[in-house]
């Protein structure tokens, strides 16, 4: 059985299809040093999916409103060498049939998201990352209303 | 003499090296595809140096303060599928040494700076490409200051 756990370790960690949600608003080094390690999980023959949330979905779900398009966010992401495929969220509900029809072996999240993916763990494995310290949307937001302000 | 013409230009098309120069704060569709456009000259062989503006730079030269440090806007451009080295812009002179470093074919930038490195052709094919139209680092502070201001 040890053998078996093993083998099997192994072959995710060579070839693992990858997947993790975002909405990747001003891109920064954070997503990316996410999405790199999101990628390096599934091994030099694996796959990232990156699922980027729609503008309708961030307003309607959260009342978020994005400064760039959800076009032009996933098309950033999906110029990225550690990204191989972008697809869109729409919905809450729409996790597992993403892992199935991706047939995802990991579901990577930020850390912020610890727990509340776990009900996914029954159909691949489920990771947390920790988020790169003190670089975020919000923050970059504020130092931008800042420069604004001072006229920079 | 054409035939020679026809063979050299379907060399450069094929596997030319290309180089181009910015500062890429906050990071957009239209750095993404300017970038994207000047690989593509390159051909399938080819590659691409960007040349990324230090902080020193901007700021001794310019007078300009960045949103992101230099560091972070050379590792987001670094990591594009189309980017295969990247390097720091330190002064206005080294544009010469860096062609003839990096065997540079074709030097490009944005067509706002058109004909103001015409005095490099002597070393390579320079060419000046359209920006993406309402796409700017410019509006797009303006755009978040926007935001900012009503709270969103």
């Amino acid at each position: 059985m040890q053998i078996v756990v093993f083998v099997f370790n192994s072959w995710v960690n060579t070839m693992a299809n990858v997947i993790t949600y975002g909405t990747y608003d001003l891109f920064h080094v954070g997503h990316l040093r996410l999405l790199q390690r999101a990628r390096a999980l599934g091994g030099p023959e694996g796959t990232l999916t990156v699922v980027v949330s729609s503008d309708r979905f961030n307003w309607e779900e959260k009342h978020k409103k994005c400064a760039i398009p959800d076009v032009q966010r996933a098309e950033i992401v999906g110029a990225l060498k550690c990204v191989d495929k972008v697809l869109f969220e729409n919905s809450w509900e729409q996790k597992r049939q993403d892992v199935i029809d991706n047939k995802i072996d990991i579901f990577v999240m930020g850390d912020d998201w610890k727990g509340k993916f776990d009900f996914l763990s029954d159909l691949c494995q489920v990771v947390y990352l920790p988020r790169t310290p003190d670089i975020s949307s919000t923050e970059l937001k504020r130092q931008l209303k800042g420069l604004a302000e001072s006229g920079k």
